[in-house]
């Protein structure tokens, strides 16, 4: 399986000039170009001179190993990930619906890398610091792998969500935000597990991972073609940059001749990659406040999503909860129902489009997750009602329906 | 969309003889047939001499679209509903993952034909009596086609899955079990809504509905060919029905030869269709105990099932609480978080192979929704943990992790 993998190396985003051995995976970014106050990561590079010709033809797209020779060495089976649908909301605007993936959001895209790369060191098992979709599928992988997993979550973790990271069978450790990281690097260094989150000053994340987000572009290219403009929830800029470089793949390789106009999706209560590229810098630390979309609400950006937004001639967008929330309704109002920090993609295009500005061809807003995932689950429980006909009727009508 | 359908009519269970023409649904089942005792539900007919040639072509098998020709009318846009992987668990043992629907479960093909069917009659909107998936997917669906929705439900339902019925903007009144029928048919009668669930005596569903389940058929074969077996978790037996009238029409259409044994897999606190099947009956009542598999614990099973089991030299298994758990806990292990209900198929395979018997050819079992749907889930919040390492070392060395 892993012979499919054209991977020849690992490149700096800070310098291109700068290579690296594929293996090990560069898990604290690039050193050559790194200061302290900026970590550069790095990505991993192909001989694109070998791509099969017919890779990127017009049919069913199928799922993630479809893929494999544009991807890092998939060393163990999958899921069935990715081959999710784009659902029509608007006239033109478009749904990458990610909750279909095997644990509901689109970081099983990342996670069939990453834990790719764990088996590929031959890591005694997978460490992971997350408060929600990237513990519980890097746990799901993990799991698939064989190999054993540690979560370091947070108490204040969503109810459903606190099920969810329990249920692969990893150990789930609550601890301070504080303390994540440097328990992260003790159980990397003392036990030999293989981290599949950031361990760099500002964010670098694993260098394998975003590479399975490429396959989000290459799906939507083989279901609609190149759309105009691609709305994405930004936490670290990790799927932003993933999509992006899908596209810009598929420029390279001659499959298309543009790249869409990528939008960056963040929480208007932080959004450190909006303040980065509003300032020219490669990254900076916020203080963020409060917000419900505990999912992408992140104290300081990550190079990729600066490198995404100027390559594709992109905007960083902030979003309110009150947008998201009115997202989110609309969402469900046609059928789907997204965790809140997934509508910021849909938050982020109305915001545009309300601002009297269009867009001349498709527009696709990538929701990441299921609203299964959010604060607000299982917070109430429903209220019996009388079912005496008259007591009925007065619901309904309260809702607007009359006889 | 609609002119796609070969659909000529309805066609009684309790006498192929008897047909009705294809509007409207016989939503009460077959009334020629049906006694006191056991209404006897009606199926949909086709034209199956004008299938296109190339409709089961073993090429990637696309979404519930793709079969327009063999479902009902689809007269309003999907949610990108079917085309759900098979993941292999054991050597030649796969899962049909349904949670990769639009609203996390299988019931999101029935209810891709039922609400379908509520359009096509100019129905002013939808009642469903439900205590979970089947609610939250017909309101997602009625949402999609513009239609209000009424879900009656009950009180006890699992907290994340209140939340989930309430997402789409349907109207949630939760009543007392023995209230639900009187009042879906009163809804019906005085606000000229459509129901999507039962209304007869016994359990005879939507006659559209199973319909929508004929696609898991077609897509086991487009990936695998034809199993030796396929477990389905059972509570109706309408999903049961669907998957072998899709294996049944394969035969017929002179794709395969075969069609797989069906093993249908009900709660062992009730099991109305393992006691008709014993008893020779096409349907009883029997009075259910206990159990946590709450979607598929019923007090009466439907003729279909009966139907189902018998054409496909098929058999009722019982499966207790705790064997669906080690199956959840067994699934989970390799990457799968089903729900409960959903593991009974996986549980029900496992019964069978550990009582000495073995299967020639590949298994199929489905596994029909997600693990947030489960009572248990968000029941408990996560303890902390604290940070100082020989703590850390304590909570690993328990989980068996050792430096």
């Amino acid at each position: 399986m892993t012979g499919d993998s054209l991977a020849v190396g690992q490149r700096s985003l800070g310098d291109p000039e700068v290579r690296y051995p594929l293996w090990p995976p560069a898990l604290g970014g690039d050193p050559a170009t790194s200061t302290e106050d900026v970590a550069y990561p790095v990505e991993v590079d192909y001989d694109y001179g070998r791509v099969p010709a017919d890779l990127f033809g017009r049919d069913a797209p199928g799922r993630v190993d479809r893929w494999a020779a544009l991807l890092p060495p998939l060393t163990t089976p999958g899921l069935g990930e990715g081959g999710t649908p784009l659902v029509e909301v608007e006239d033109a605007v478009f749904v990458k619906d990610e909750s279909r993936n095997p644990t509901w959001s689109h970081k099983d895209r990342l996670n069939r890398c990453t834990v790719s790369a764990a088996v590929g060191v031959g890591a005694r098992g997978v460490v992971v610091a997350s408060s929600g979709n990237h513990g519980a599928s890097a746990a799901a992988y993990s799991a698939r792998a064989g190999l054993p997993c540690v979560v370091l979550t947070s108490a204040a973790v969503p109810p459903a969500v606190a099920s969810f990271l329990a249920a692969y069978g990893a150990v789930v450790l609550p601890v301070p935000v504080e303390a994540r990281w440097g328990l992260t690097r003790r159980i990397v260094e003392e036990y030999g597990f293989h981290p599949v989150s950031n361990l760099g000053v500002t964010h670098t994340g694993h260098p394998f991972g975003p590479e399975g987000y490429k396959t989000v572009a290459y799906e939507i290219h083989a279901d609609l073609g190149v759309p105009e403009a691609v709305f994405v929830p930004t936490g670290y800029g990790e799927l932003l940059f993933g999509v992006w470089k899908g596209f810009a793949e598929l420029r390279r390789l001659g499959v298309t001749t543009e790249v869409p106009r990528l939008f960056s999706c963040e929480p208007a209560a932080g959004g450190p990659l909006h303040r980065a590229v509003s300032r020219g810098l490669p990254a900076t630390w916020i203080e963020p406040g409060d917000t419900d979309a505990y999912s992408i609400g992140c104290p300081v950006n990550g190079y990729r999503g600066v490198h995404a937004l100027r390559e594709s001639r992109g905007e960083p967008l902030l979003v309110t909860d009150e947008e998201m929330r009115r997202a989110q309704t609309a969402l469900a109002g046609r059928g789907l129902w997204a965790e809140l920090s997934s509508a910021a993609a849909y938050a982020g295009y109305r915001q545009v489009r309300d601002s009297g500005r269009s867009f001349d061809g498709p527009v696709v807003c990538v929701s990441t997750s299921s609203g299964f995932k959010d604060i607000a689950v299982a917070a109430h429980r429903p209220q019996p009602v009388d079912p005496a006909w008259p007591e009925v009727q007065a619901h309904l009508a309260k809702a607007g329906i009359t006889p």
